[in-house]
């Protein structure tokens, strides 16, 4: 059955220091052409005029933290979407302390920006709900980093019932919407037929989680559980677990485990060390563990399986 | 007769809203194997890793305002100097604004920078030094924008006396460096060599001026008059005057007025608006007026004629 889009791009796939041809962390996500964008490392802009995407349709913009591989694009990117004249609004979702240094920075620009620009400050707590449109709800994670991080859980709302192809024809076009909110359909003359009999349950609502920079935190699972897509970072091979463990980054295995007690439906890796030139290690490491595991890569496109 | 290298390479010649292929504005100079930094748009860290340069070389980073294509890519290069275990100093010299927004940053990323950094405040005055190392001195330039800007003009240090080829073989060669500093040659049995008679009058020191972002300023020509190489910005064509005007930028006519009426050497000009696919438009109207002008572009780089 065709399913409207919910894709994830990768925009960059390198870690603190990024290796040549890897870019910083962004990822712009697609819910049914609603896009949202996620971690705006320096030179998002400029990627995402690369991949040829007006980056004018992105509502809102989720930081996890600030790291500058996470975020120092975003000011390059508010300040152009003004000056290429946007009249839309805008919100950034991220911790607290990036609210006055956008503040600092327009004013020390002298920039007052047209379109309407809100704040919302994330807590590194998780099941919070931060964004809920009539396309997904986005709610948080509490990762473990060296400062506080937030990950991110983009679930589908729930669609309407869908009508038995077999039984559409019954169904008066102006009363469709009603039978698929759950309604019975009741004829003038009084007849009625019960809802469960025109419906089927609706499509099971897709999920995206995003751990953008976090130690091994099985504390996570609960909020993980069950997602189609799980993008965990995967900075270190198990060889580096020490080191791992004092930046607070993850291992591949590390990153793979988790997807396997959370039973997700796929596992995607990024945030590559610089130290790696080839990371087919960091993806054979991880399919040891999920074999259902890939790599994100700079531009590539990721649908959601569901 | 050879020279040490004073040189301009122009890693972007985009204005604001850069256009595919160009980069925000930075430039790297050198003279004689120190290297300085001036301005630092976005990804600035990128474009020196792609012509190969190790930025751990630069000493000293001038930042002429606060106009997000100036300076968006000074965090990055900040951090990644001290991720990659700088320990040599490093100085930023920039509007009085952007020590808070670094503090800030930094505090917000929880990074204690392991190497010396220090933050010296500029203002948009004429001819106030800025920096005298053994290579050169910085002096500031009060450029006319919509918020304090301050262009730099680098001038190289007056060398010391040269020794005539002729005259070389009779100076023993534990004098030599005193008969450059000037000094007559005394033999022990009390005969004297005038210094005039053995040295020549040491290389005319080059210089070179940068002129980021500003309107048509004729107040400025004291203090370029006569420099070996002029950057000035070439926003627009004179056909867009107006909207020069308006935005306080320059046209490539009002760029070459400069360069002819201070009597440079050459005119280099950049910070091209995006509306130029070809900017060939802007070298012709330049060269009407000021027929040695050349056009920066990206990763190029330009010896300071001497």
């Amino acid at each position: 059955m065709h399913r409207p889009p919910f894709t994830v791009t990768t925009l960059g796939t390198g870690a603190a220091l990024p290796a040549r041809g890897r870019y910083p962390t962004s990822q712009l996500v697609q819910v049914n052409g609603a896009w949202y964008l996620v971690d705006c490392g320096e030179g998002t802009q400029e990627r995402l005029r690369s991949i040829g995407f007006n980056f004018q349709r992105i509502g809102h913009i989720f930081i996890s933290h600030l790291h500058g591989d996470h975020y120092l694009g975003l000011m390059g990117l508010i300040s152009s979407m003004h000056l290429m004249g946007r009249l839309v609004p805008l919100t950034v979702h991220g911790p607290p302390d990036l609210k006055p240094i956008i503040d600092m920075q327009l004013r020390a620009s002298g920039t007052y920006l047209r379109y309407p620009f809100h704040f919302q400050a994330t807590a590194p707590v998780s099941g919070e709900v931060l964004l809920e449109d009539d396309r997904v709800t986005v709610s948080s994670l509490a990762l473990q980093h060296r400062i506080p991080c937030t990950g991110f859980v983009f679930r589908e709302r729930q669609g309407p019932r869908l009508l038995k192809p077999d039984r559409v024809v019954e169904i008066p076009t102006f009363k469709r919407t009603a039978v698929k909110n759950g309604e019975d359909l009741v004829f003038p003359d009084g007849r009625r037929v019960s809802n469960a009999e025109l419906t089927l349950e609706p499509l099971r609502p897709r999920s995206y989680a995003y751990c953008s920079d976090t130690a091994y935190a099985p504390e996570l699972l609960p909020f993980l559980r069950g997602v189609d897509l799980l993008y965990h970072e995967s900075t270190f091979t198990a060889a580096m677990a020490a080191r791992a463990k004092e930046t607070m980054h993850s291992t591949a295995s590390q990153a793979a485990t988790i997807a396997r007690d959370a039973v997700v439906g796929k596992l995607l890796l990024g945030h590559f060390s610089s130290r790696y030139k080839s990371v087919d290690v960091l993806l054979d490491e991880a399919r040891a563990v999920f074999p259902n595991t890939v790599l994100a890569s700079e531009g590539a496109e990721f649908p959601i399986p569901g």
